[in-house]
């Protein structure tokens, strides 16, 4: 099947041009003007933007948290993701601790995921144990297509320490792989959660005073010293602070090479939220936690001066019903925030509309950037002759508002929740199959693996 | 005239492709795989890398300098660059101190310029006098095609306070323009020049003590802060040092938008060649002055970060005989280095082949980001359809090396004599028209003015 | 005369500790427990703090400023200080532009003083203007007594530019002196004032948004940055803000020497004032202007950390008739506050009592440092035998507030208008002379010119 | 038993004065000129410095490391002490992991202790281990006089978590008392040494390359981070570093409180030592590892700055025989250096006579600030009527070197052999006794255990 998508502004991290785009089978064929029809289906996308189709490079689906599980399954989720836009989305994978091996973790995601995606998929790999085994386990990893790599500095099921990090970094690089990384301070954290609980603090509102942005840019900080000490990569996964963001600017300033990502909650949403009354605070709980208005300024900027590499989900979605866990004792409010279907038109409505990004940065941040971080590119992230026909038909003076009763994830809840937009996904294209069509999703489960190669990310 | 150039690696900021390249006139008609050849002249570049005609976006021909004129002028200099692949330099032009028009100038410099040029040429306008009028003529200069100013934090028949400053700046960026600002704290470096001459110390190894990091790190702090408080961009040109580079870091931190370039004698040089005997350290003398090799370090790591946005030359050359007007007081030896030739060569073999910055970068120093910082992206700066047909075929195995006997600067002296070359420049199209072939001038004075839009850079 | 202050709490910058002090003539004879009375007039200080007389380096007598007069001269200005404790000021002299010399300034200020004043008092010296004349009256200055200087990167009348500054205080450290300085960015604030007025802004509000935080933290950087190349200690009079305050601990984290001084209505006062309505807002005019809160946060926690070593008055007062200039324009509103007499009740009510600094902080800042930095310890500064008897009797218990109303200034405002007190000044003996008792003036004009050494002050 | 002391210079921290010393039984009596005689045994000290008795706040006596012990005890251990005039140490005390208690530490020192010391003595006690018994014993610990306290972020027999680290610190703070802390990170230096066993690197030269810098400062910007969250003042102790000593003075920018302390070998020496051929550079192994020259320049004006609070020792001694434990693997070495006689005599020929500190400051790095640091002034580290009569009598012209066949250490070894000295002990009071005359041991085992109170120490 082919199609023609005339009078159309194609955008791209460059820039933007009117351009018509021709797919032939899952393949772009040509970007250009007049282009022959011959045959293709024509579709008319006057006035509308083309974009490469998003990837979310940071998605929990299917995940044991806290004794339940997210409420969004591989299915639900990327059902919710294509209707956003992202052809594509890179969940974490985990090894358990014990003496498992990656491979297991591998496994065990490819279950949960295979033959239920709506869009294309991949894994991070999240160590969790490092000795001689898993070492060896890092070139089978590659050789199945998994060449990014996940640390937490928190989380006792998952924190690996400072040393260990070190290791870690240093063999990733050596491979020419990368791991993002959880930065908070685990220890501290604990404490001041134990000493809130001790004093009868026990609401939502205490999240964000027990999980503090100066113990974020802590754990930030060391991990870029031991990054220097290792001479290797790292990215800072969902960046929220200012504090956490100077660090990783003095890591630059000394030569580092450090990628952040940041979410869209982290640029629209914050701590006050916890204060809401009855529970309400609870719809917030993700970690780290929402900041301030000040911090979000920062990131803002931070996106406008190139200095944020991609901005993903962190999806990771519960009901109200499981929230209600942490009813009695906020620390077992299981924590994430689901977000999958909305990143894109929140980007552009209060990102490109309100002129702190532009669209080609956009495109930059969801689309370009995670494609080469993710050695995805110019496979896909981009819109060019060759690349995955991969398209989003993006409709910029489409007015709407956002709503857990009509959006496609599977909960009773979303954090941004009444957010108006103004611009938003028309139609969707996985490898050159119309999937989406004015709103609505058209065929599921078409996704496939994607077998990764290595980041090719340059500054 | 058409020309199909088969077989090279189309090199852009983004991705390095193999793919053919059809010019059509003076314009690149088509990128691709397997281009029909129906009647344009075809040229095998197997092997080759095609960039965009490189950018030099910090020139100064003609220009009279403590008492004596450039060496080269708009004729010689610009045959060097077309040979050094760059197909489009813009150059300093200056208002006078004394009640002068910022017109004036640009006549002056089109005088210069107009008809010598053998590649193409456009200027940025120096502005060394602040007031209502002045202020009246930023639109005319942008009328004029000139979008991008100059200003001067030091030399008395340059430079501006700091109030003028922020308000030049002010207005600049209420235009959609910005400055490019030399940075050094005047003052302090004349005490300092004083000083070491009452002290009987006369000789070019002073040079770099008088002008010392610090006070180009002030200059630029201060000229950062002021910045922030007109909430305008700015440029730095000719960054040297570590110091300057963290301010520049410290501001984008706080959320500026800060440009950066530096040149490749920052990259190449240091400061022990001031030491050299016989006075062939006066051969070395520009301002800023070379620093030190942990200041390389930096600005290659600033390069590979993506931090520093285009390498200029800032070609400004003298021969030795210029040069002994100071044999007896270092500072009467006008300043300035030769290197209007030799970047693209350098940069490809100290930085792509040492593994410091990829091609890729290198098009986007060279070529891209110039280009978009000066206004004439995509016309120029990527090799795609519809743009000027400005290609460099570059050789990435020829070997040569530098020196002043061979070059076509017209000066007997270069600080990079006997630099080994891994990588050099072959043929270079000029919209359209084949220039330079096997390293030899086919064609000159073929450059037109090159009448500019505003900034479109994005981080 | 000999006196015995019985029961008393003695106060240094080490220690409190319950003593004796017997004074004869003008000293100090004993500091000690059950020190014999023999003849000497006894005074029970039971409950009362003994404070070295307060030293106050930084005053505005007798001022021409801005077209009018300093309301306060030598003979009022001094009155108050001993009121309030102050036996000894040092002021501001200064030399005239236009070929003047300092010593024609020093000429001047005794002039204005010699036979006024009811405290002990002594002048710094500004140097407006730097040649190989005012080089050579460094030396007679200091035969002069005077050991410490000024400068002023602000005020047309006054200010001097970075080169002179590197040669000044190069000089001064030479010979064993320091300046104080006066950090502004003069031009930046000039080009934001006329901004301000051109935008019809002309009220008092206006300041504070001409004299930003940031325009003085560049100063104090730029100041710093000099003194470094100059290898020569500074101090920064009148510090405000957190900003300026990082970048002092900057340059001492880079092993420089610098000193600091703040005043109280930096640490009291915050420039919501500045919007009072009713031109209410011109009572708080001074440069630099009011901060925030956070401003005086820092202040408060970097006197507690040792880091700010005096604080000083700034005296320089007028009616507000005077205020009245700038009624159609705040940029002619002079500039001051008067504060002679408060000092050292606000920091005992607002620092000790309060918790944020100890009496013996208290004491190291308004007696030791003071004494020391000077040139006048241990002859001023400290209560140990053989010192000058200036002897500060403070009642820790005495409540009061302040007002214009009763204050001994030439005022008729005070920024402190209604701040309640909690302890104050009893007594106080200046050399052995008991001039003030029970709050009120007993002898006037006992104060003689102190012929200063060099500073003697040790971090 | 009473001396009048004659004619020296007194020496504090504030001033230097000629004055008599006159002490009765264990204290001072009087401090003035021209004391009567009646009856005291004079000595003349004209030409001498008078310094209160040194009191050294880290040593390392007796102690179990590394499968060795010590080679001095408290019997040794203390009689170097005092030959170099220190009349106090405070040495570490310390609980023992696996459920042991503090109390169990404290009659484990006392056992070691009691009844050996030829100066008086104290513990400060280390705790490994946190629990709701622990918390409680800190008023037990109080009420034995034991107000400070130690915290290891390195060496798994003692180290304890970010998270107890939080809880004990803000307990001690809450109690008047405060920790010092070891800053290193512990797990990266245990990766750093196995990569290096691995690679067969296994002599000394790598011991500083394990132990990088970089994670000392790393420690301390964490302990400060979280110190800041506890809002609690913390001591560095045995600060090495530049960068570690930036992270001190940001904290302090922020307003924290920290004290820190660095000592004699990282002030002196440099980790060139380390590549000593033929196992030699075994004899410098101490951790944190000797670093750069310019390090040690950091600190020297770091203390002429005042931002260094007091030099100890960290005295640890092992003979030749007990380092070559680590013949054939570094880290096998036991660390420590000896220095408990050296540096008074040190500090003054390298400091006070080089110029880089004062006398006075040196009074305040050895006597003053740790006497109010660790809770004993002014009974301690002032010589002033009611202080114990501990005096050190300094000969400033006294020249000799440094060698370990003459000290009183028990060690074969010192890193200081062959250090000139120009300024050394020449006798010693302790509490009125004199124990030390012309550099000889009159009378041992003289000390007692000293009770002491908080710390009042103010900046
Ligand atoms: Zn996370
Ligand atoms: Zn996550
Ligand atoms: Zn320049
Ligand atoms: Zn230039
Ligand atoms: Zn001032
Ligand atoms: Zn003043
Ligand atoms: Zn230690
Ligand atoms: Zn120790």
């Amino acid at each position: 099947m082919r199609y023609l998508l005339k009078n159309g502004t194609v955008v791209s991290g460059e820039k933007s041009m009117k351009a018509d785009v021709l797919t032939d089978g899952e393949k772009i064929l040509a970007v250009g003007e007049k282009l022959p029809e011959d045959g293709a289906n024509v579709i008319d996308v006057t006035g509308k933007l083309l974009f490469p189709g998003f990837i979310d490079g940071h998605t929990h689906l299917d995940l044991d948290v806290a004794g339940t599980v997210t409420a969004d399954d591989f299915e639900t989720g990327t059902k919710a993701a294509l209707l956003g836009g992202t052809t594509m989305v890179v969940d974490y994978a985990s090894q358990d601790k014990g003496g498992h091996t990656l491979k297991e973790g591998l496994e065990k995601w490819h279950k949960k995921a295979d033959g239920k995606c709506s869009c294309d998929y991949s894994f991070h790999m999240s160590i969790v144990e490092w000795n001689e085994e898993t070492e060896k386990e890092i070139q089978d990893m590659i050789d199945a297509g998994i060449t990014s790599f996940k640390l937490y500095m928190t989380y006792p099921a998952m924190m690996v320490g400072d040393g260990d990090i070190y290791k870690i970094i240093k063999k990733l690089n050596k491979e020419g792989c990368f791991a993002g990384v959880h930065c908070e301070n685990a220890e501290v954290i604990d404490a001041l959660s134990q000493e809130a609980k001790a004093a009868g603090r026990l609401g939502p509102e205490n999240h964000p005073l027990v999980r503090p942005d100066t113990m974020e840019a802590e754990a930030v900080h060391r991990l870029l010293v031991i990054a220097e000490a290792a001479g290797a990569p790292v990215m800072i996964v969902h960046l929220t602070n200012r504090k956490a963001y100077q660090e990783v600017m003095a890591a630059r300033a000394r030569g580092q090479i450090v990628y952040v990502e940041t979410c869209p909650h982290y640029l629209l949403l914050d701590d006050s939220k916890y204060s809401l009354p009855d529970f309400e605070g609870a719809r917030y709980v993700c970690a780290p936690p929402l900041r301030k208005k000040e911090d979000q300024d920062c990131l803002w900027k931070a996106l406008a001066n190139g200095q944020i590499q991609t901005v993903a989900t962190d999806h990771c979605s519960f009901t109200l019903k499981q929230r209600a866990l942490g009813k009695d004792d906020f620390t077992k409010i299981p924590g994430g925030l689901p977000g999958i279907q909305t990143r894109g038109s929140l980007l552009y409505t209060y990102g490109v509309r309100m002129g702190r990004i532009s669209q080609e940065q956009m495109c930059s941040l969801l689309c370009e950037n995670p494609a080469k971080l993710y050695g995805v590119y110019p496979r896909k992230g981009v819109l060019a002759p060759g690349s995955d026909a991969d398209i989003v038909i993006f409709d910029p003076e489409k007015e709407s508002s956002i709503s857990a009763k009509t959006h496609a994830c599977n909960t009773d809840n979303t954090p941004f929740e009444g957010f108006a937009l103004h611009g938003d996904i028309d139609s969707v294209f996985l490898r050159g199959t119309l999937c989406v069509s004015g709103g609505r999703l058209l065929r599921e489960k078409q996704g496939t693996y994607i077998h990764r190669d290595k980041n090719s990310f340059q500054f």
